[in-house]
């Protein structure tokens, strides 16, 4: 079987400018970087910003599993297969993080024939927004201490900041430092740590401005610290918010790549889908709008987690309106969710199959809640029997969705003509039926509460005395009308993450909740969340290196 | 009088292709960064490593003040001039820091009509590669503890961990810390802490390799720790070596801009001068070489610092010979140097020139020592007078050398065609002279003691016996070939940063000594060394923004 890396190896990419001119973005609006990669003119895309009548399809999928599911690959493969199929696609995607691609995780730029290229570009340094992200963050962290230490005029309690640092990198001895130590010159001693850069607020901040105005803006809003009297301290009390904003002022235009196959692809932004929204960046999103009239793009981890935050907090804030959803499924993640252990996935099993797509039924009756039609996209794997197969469709359809068999890892986007013939009938033919699963009006508690059990299934959320009474402090402070955004494990509906299919009765425990006043909503810590990966036993940095014609090994 | 930002924005660049085309770079050797910035290929480039023929000429500087010596300024007007005068001269200069910016420093793109451009970029992320030196940096500390918490099978002692982290900020706060806290999950504890990304060895070795194979080799050998018998642990040993070198795949490129005159430019590469050897890299330095007739250099801080490890660490290290020194100096500086005060500067005071010429004609028997001419460069100000600028004239002549007043900030490089003239002179009739101060064989410490007494003309240098020891115990493992790097204040000749002028009789105390095996020096600290910067009471950032137009403002 041929690798991914050598499949990308093997294609001819298009010049950037000729992906470019495919969408009729003038010379002047491009400012390429290298050859394939190019940042797209914010004048030139806002003085567009009306013709933004492309159909949203939204791809997401079941809870995620060890087996993997292939979200990305299939937004990829629809696109191509959209195209295929002489529509005008565009794809929006998120920017993988570098950090984690020197643990275990490999590239985040699809696979097989459904890629996203130049692959080892986006998976390391791309164009630069993740760095320039990490160095507005940590400016802004300087600002604080450094304002501490020259008098603190605006009466920070050190014991009250609650800004950390960001790197690009998996380090868990970062997590938690004390910091300041050393003396007089180096400030007040404290604790604080560093997050993953994707984990940042200003990297939510830049996936939802819709614009430098707007994102200066949000940067100000930033809430860093409070008094001893819990007034909150801003980024805009300490004058940081325009020189972060000069930072990110070439990060914030959308990058422009290619498929495989030469689909035009818009990959900017990457935040958590946790703590964050976990969507790529709201201008990406608007700029394919103005472009195509097939707009596919897609969100983190699974539909409980990913799919709601893009309804409620992506599309809530930028005034979008999906027209069609994908949920990517696979028989082995089923049979997973079905209590297959790994080991065993190779082995056809059609009754854990029928078990694990309660998980999937669920994703889909989750989905309708907002008003928007979704389609099943069964990512197909060589091991997978027709029976299998018959037993998701069966599924599927008895909770009224097709779910469609696709070979665009094999075959590229002429392996997923069915589905995206399906998900364009679904957009031509239904839509203006969404809606987010909550009003603003709602209590901060009260939406933490509506996703609990509405979306998790749970009986209800549940949180100490003194989140609430923070939660109220927030309302008070004029925050109330802001959505939430739930951190959890990804692997179940619940907050325990052996808990896979579609468990009913459990409860939400709030343990911490945080306020991302820029970005622009609340965020509650359900269970154990970490912001700071750390590297394994064997990290996949050792094997990665330069080979003797300078090509990257090890990386994929 | 027009700012150095509306100067520049006052002229209209050339597309990096056309300045390409002028050192006949073919397109294909050229990836370019936006419109103004380009990396240039390696592979190109070392084809034509044979043909480096030009004659290399160094820009150093007296002892700075805070009056200013404008040592990147006059690279620039003097290369500038050359090609006014019909010769073929491109620049190699450092890439200026991010973190600095922030604080007080303002940007390091040369001012006047003696500029290489686009500042904003240059000054702010450029091309990457500080962010990605930051990186491989940081991926090799995570891989140090990493390796540590699952099991140390290296057996390191963790309280000989000597690898600490990098960001390219101004960051106080950071310069301590006590890491890996927080319980089990996060590591061992320890103190460690951050320096400035310029003050990386990855930087120093980025900057002395001469290609890809080079740097992976030396990133290999950096030592990052030591067992209990101290025995040294190396970056190869924590099997780091191959994917730190593909993050800096595309930082190793040189990266080509312009001078507002058009003339091509190399920005690569910027490692402090105090614990690092402060010169832009080889590999721009060597394609410069071979690709203009005249190649104008810099190197940081005073000659005292700068030009002595251009001399002993990169010209020994890469084979490069210098032809010719331009030695900077300025009234106003001088008279500083005579005792003047910052606030006095603008009235005339020959004598106060006259006295503080000492600092300039011992800079001048000391680059004399390396067997290369030098000529002074007066940098104009408008304040000074024509007997202040006959007494520097005079000075110099005394001790043969030319001093030759340059109006490139007013005016260019028609400004500087004396300099110009003067200098091609040097280079085609002298040349072939260039010996380091020292030879291979001393012992580290006589070459600490060399530098001392014949550069910086002290008694002698002193060490505590722990500090002879570990040099022996250096010498013992094989690093005693090594050159030494030593880490002094940069306003005087001495380590105490009052004494200005020409002191003798001084003592060079050596504090401490670390082991850069990889960048193939080891560092003697003397005096105290800030390697991390702080912010000051109002840093620039404060106010720096976009503007209505999208223009930076307060950056410069």
């Amino acid at each position: 079987m041929e690798t991914d890396i050598a499949i990308a190896r093997s294609v001819a990419l298009r010049p950037i400018a000729a992906i470019a001119d495919s969408l009729h973005i003038p010379d002047e609006a491009i400012e390429p970087y290298g050859r394939y990669k190019a940042k797209i003119s914010l004048e030139w895309l806002n003085a567009r910003k009306s013709s933004a009548n492309g159909k949203l399809i939204l791809v997401t999928a079941i809870n995620p599993t060890p087996a993997g599911e292939g979200k990305t690959t299939t937004s990829i493969g629809l696109a191509d297969a959209l195209r295929h199929t002489g529509r005008k696609a565009v794809l929006a995607l998120r920017e993988p993080s570098l950090g984690p691609c020197f643990g275990t995780k490999g590239g985040a730029t699809g696979g097989g024939r459904a890629q996203v290229a130049p692959m080892e570009d986006i998976n390391l340094h791309f164009t630069g927004d993740f760095h320039a992200i990490t160095a507005a963050h940590n400016l802004l962290a300087a600002m604080i201490d450094n304002h501490i230490h020259w008098g603190n005029a605006l009466q920070i309690d050190v014991r009250r900041v609650v800004w950390r640092r960001v790197l690009d990198m998996n380090d868990r001895a970062l997590r938690d430092i004390v910091q300041s130590i050393g003396g007089v010159a180096n400030g007040y001693p404290r604790e604080s740590g560093f997050d993953i850069t994707v984990a940042s607020e200003v990297m939510a901040i830049l996936c939802l401005a819709d614009g430098l105005a707007d994102m200066e803006r949000r940067l100000g809003d930033i809430v860093v610290a409070y008094t001893r009297d819990r007034t909150p301290i801003t980024a805009r009390d300490l004058k940081a918010d325009g020189a972060m904003a000069v930072l990110l002022a070439e990060a914030i235009k959308p990058n422009l790549v290619q498929s495989l196959e030469g689909t035009p692809a818009f990959l900017h932004g990457g935040p958590f889908a946790n703590i964050a929204h976990g969507c790529n960046s709201v201008i990406a999103t608007r700029a394919a709008l103005s472009l195509g009239d097939y707009v596919v793009t897609e969100a983190g981890f699974g539909a409980d987690l990913g799919a709601e935050k893009f309804f409620d907090i992506k599309c809530r804030q930028a005034g979008l309106a999906p027209d069609a959803v994908v949920i990517v499924a696979t028989a082995r993640a089923l049979k997973m969710n079905g209590g297959v252990a790994k080991a065993d996935l190779g082995r056809e099993d059609v009754d854990a199959v029928r078990r694990g797509a309660v998980n999937l039924v669920r994703h889909i009756e989750n989905i309708r809640q907002f008003g928007v039609p979704a389609v099943v996209a069964i990512n197909h794997f060589y091991t997978d029997s027709d029976a299998e197969i018959a037993a998701i469709v069966e599924a599927a359809a008895q909770h009224g969705s097709r779910a469609i068999l696709c070979r665009h890892w094999a075959e590229g986007g002429e392996g997923a003509v069915e589905l995206a013939d399906a998900v364009a009938e679904l957009c031509d033919t239904h839509g203006g039926g969404f809606a987010p699963i909550y009003g603003d009006e709602l209590s901060l508690f009260d939406k933490i509460d509506t996703v609990a059990r509405r979306i998790y299934r749970a009986e209800h959320a549940v949180a100490e005395p003194s989140v609430l009474a923070q939660l109220k402090r927030w309302e008070d402070a004029g925050y109330g009308h802001l959505p939430v955004c739930l951190a959890k494990t990804q692997y179940s509906f619940s907050t325990d993450p052996a808990l896979l299919g579609a468990p009913t009765g459990h409860i939400v425990p709030v343990r911490e909740v945080r306020l991302a006043a820029g970005a622009g909503f609340v965020v509650a810590i359900c269970g154990e969340i970490m912001t700071m990966p750390g590297l394994p036993r064997i990290p996949a940095a050792e094997a990665i290196r330069l080979n003797d014609e300078g090509l990257i090994e090890g990386l994929f």
